[in-house]
């Protein structure tokens, strides 16, 4: 006999009650008295659990009683309606085996444990509610973001992660190497000889896949990417991991305007595509997590977003700028106070800030006619601050390279890049979407470890 | 007015025809008489081109006539029927926009280039049609994947890459450092000091997220990876890769067969969907590629795979050891030659090789009742040999650690990995596919190098 899931029992209960089946899954709790008991299993396939009766007609019952928390057992029995419990049925085992026995020092015994106590297990924590709930929704999320792309005919593309440029100069990276750390070969002069390396050259882990992203959008014309970036930043917020995953869609014979319009579309569509399958998660979020997060996703999802140039913002901000620690004023980057202040006091939902100076953004942006500011954009949204950055991209020979010499990039190191701005360049745009922070922004967690199965940050890489 | 793309115009060719409508492109070929011309552009949404008919009545007629191969345009004017030619339709342009020129020396002119010099241009190949056909067949195969999964309810998990354990101790791995390597710090007994590094320890590229991915099935039930692996194995084939993907299946309360079919019905499913959905491109890899593709897939999407134990296979192999350079006897590993005799000449069909002997396996597999072999299981393809290997886990707390002795692995180095063997340890299963063989078995491509948007291998990392 086939073992049945606990989400086939609820999606399709009509077809097993009254039905005999068979269920493997693991002890939640279990009490019982002298002549029968109740086990409550999860078998990880849904969020809601099962209830198990046994008596003492089974053969093992003493053993069956003496189960711990975290057991995995298999059970055979008749689904039976309880209309008057909480739960919609439970089985009435005729056969229980054991299949794996728990102890009474497993870790994660019926009652709550702190978020910091549960990352130094992060092996078991995804068998509690929370991260089942997490780590669900963290996939859903994933594929409805491939879902979206892929409706829409775009391609999905690998780029490289290790990689023989600092693509964007941001900031540091990780070197990947095979070189003997005990003794690194050097050069003549004393430098090290990454001549010997596996690569032949100085290599990194990447920090975004746009630049090769934007070399497939000029062949695809419409692609995305969704792969493990890195930061070897030392910094140790509940914001900031050094692995972490982005998307960075780019559209080609498309401008600023058609970037934010697929963001807002992708956004919304993540939304939707999480309240509608994972709803017993979302509940759960809502009640203990984060009250009023449904209500807040929704109206997001079906409110149009809010268009803002950094200019006017800097304006807003200004006149409020007794309110905040840093004081701001035109050129300066928007801090997250600032973020959040517009998005959630001034515009009460998910806001573009469009065309800021060119000083305080990369050099590929495309050059407003102003000569100040550039075609960049950010999205905005309530409790988190920036969560999209993106803009349409230079490409204009001439201005690129102007704008590289500005800042003293090598017209050698970017070769590739500029051959796009030789052989049929086109309007192009993008934007890179920061997948963690997607996940919290939809499941209110608030710490980036929380979210990420095995999360690294600085000086923590277990397991 | 918005561009419409060439796929749209193909799928919804009875909407479009007789209709005005705007095109943005790149330019494939052009050929112009005094008084009229003909440009064939692609848009990269869709396998097949677009004839663009054009005449003097344009303003521009003489600039567009100049055009070289590559150059950006956007066409407006009407599609028209075209029941006598070879392409179903074609656009009379009332105006041609020159978006983006190119020049006579752009590397990719209307003539065959060889696999080897397209290498050296990775930025730009994607524009040729066998480039084309490959990253969206890719791209299709990879949300193949993600779909069959998510179908049947699996988790993705996003298993860490940046590692403090060698998993499998499977080969040479690439070291991840922000050490100085100018100036490596020592400790006192002279060795490197690792608790400066970033993460206070060594770590490495990951080689498998296996280990992690089953502490989530553990969790989950049912789960599967897809993320980068890496390599740092100095081997310069066709097949190798420093860096490629997996996709890692995890399953529990399923055992060797359980894993068998759930890999068989994945390949099945790729299979029909790629046919399904990207018929233009494998037709073209059908009959300039690999001649007899499609009817090979077909074949194997609609017949039922072979089994045959590694005894068996010997038995089998061991009288064809005249044929083979390297001679079986049972002890020893298959190389790529008895594979592909296995599946093309006995089998002439996918086959699934199970039992090994334990010498040859991971630890982590379950020893058989003859307790010689394990429960493993490598799927042999045509064409390819070895596409999948995967094993039932070991789930018996002492006959892992057992086996973890016998190899000499430090049971303290596993902790989390055996605590799922003391709390609730189940049957478990799963497998590892090779994305990068799957996109070349699924193509007839026969270079690793030339299904990777961005290769790299042995002195190769350049983008």
């Amino acid at each position: 006999m086939n073992l049945v899931t606990i989400r086939e029992l609820y999606k399709e209960k009509d077809k097993f009650i009254g039905q005999t089946v068979e269920v493997g899954g693991w002890v939640r709790s279990i009490r019982d008295s002298k002549t029968f008991g109740f086990i409550v299993v999860n078998d990880g396939t849904f969020f809601e659990t099962l209830q198990i009766v046994y008596s003492d007609k089974l053969s093992n019952f003493a053993d069956i009683s003496k189960l711990n928390v975290g057991a995995a057992i298999v059970i055979k029995g008749q689904l039976v309606a309880t209309p008057q419990a909480k739960q919609p049925f439970e089985i009435q085992a005729e056969e229980i085996e054991i299949e794996g026995a728990s102890s009474p020092e497993y870790p994660l015994q019926k009652k709550r444990h702190s978020m910091e106590y549960l990352r130094t297990i992060s092996h078991l924590r995804p068998r509690t509610n929370t991260f089942q709930a997490v780590f669900r929704v963290r996939s859903l999320i994933a594929y409805a973001i491939h879902q979206f792309f892929q409706e829409r005919d775009f391609v999905y593309v690998h780029t490289p992660l290790i990689t023989g440029s600092d693509c964007e100069g941001a900031g540091e990276m990780f070197r990947v190497t095979t070189l003997d750390m005990n003794e690194v070969p050097k050069t003549e002069d004393g430098s090290v000889d990454y001549s010997q390396d596996f690569f032949g050259k100085e290599t990194n882990l990447t920090v975004s896949g746009q630049l090769n992203g934007e070399t497939y959008a000029m062949a695809f014309r419409n692609i995305y990417t969704f792969g493990p970036t890195f930061r070897a930043e030392n910094s140790n917020t509940t914001r900031h991991a050094a692995e972490f995953w982005m998307i960075e869609p780019e559209i080609a014979f498309a401008d600023l305007k058609d970037d934010m319009i697929l963001a807002e579309n992708m956004i919304k569509y993540v939304i939707k595509y999480v309240l509608e399958h994972a709803p017993e998660e979302m509940s759960f979020f809502n009640s203990f997590i984060d009250k009023g997060l449904i209500e807040r996703l929704q109206h997001v999802a079906s409110s149009d977003f809010g268009h803002v140039t950094y200019t006017e913002a800097i304006e807003i901000l200004e006149k409020n700028n007794d309110n905040f620690d840093y004081k701001v004023s035109w050129g300066c980057d928007l801090q997250t106070e600032h973020e959040r202040f517009l998005t959630e006091q001034v515009f009460k939902k998910p806001v573009f800030v469009t065309d800021y100076p060119k000083e305080i953004k990369a050099f590929y942006m495309k050059l407003n006619d102003d000569n100040k500011t550039v075609a960049a954009m950010d999205l905005l949204v309530p409790g988190i601050g920036e969560i999209i950055g993106g803009s349409q991209r230079e490409d204009n020979y001439e201005k690129l390279v102007a704008r590289m010499n500005e800042l003293g990039l090598k017209e050698e190191d970017y070769d590739f890049y500029l051959d796009l701005r030789k052989y049929g360049s086109t309007r192009h745009a993008g934007f890179g979407l920061g997948f963690e922070r997607c996940v919290m922004y939809l499941t209110g967690m608030t710490n980036i470890r929380d979210v990420i199965p095995f999360p690294r940050t600085v000086n923590n890489c277990e397991l």
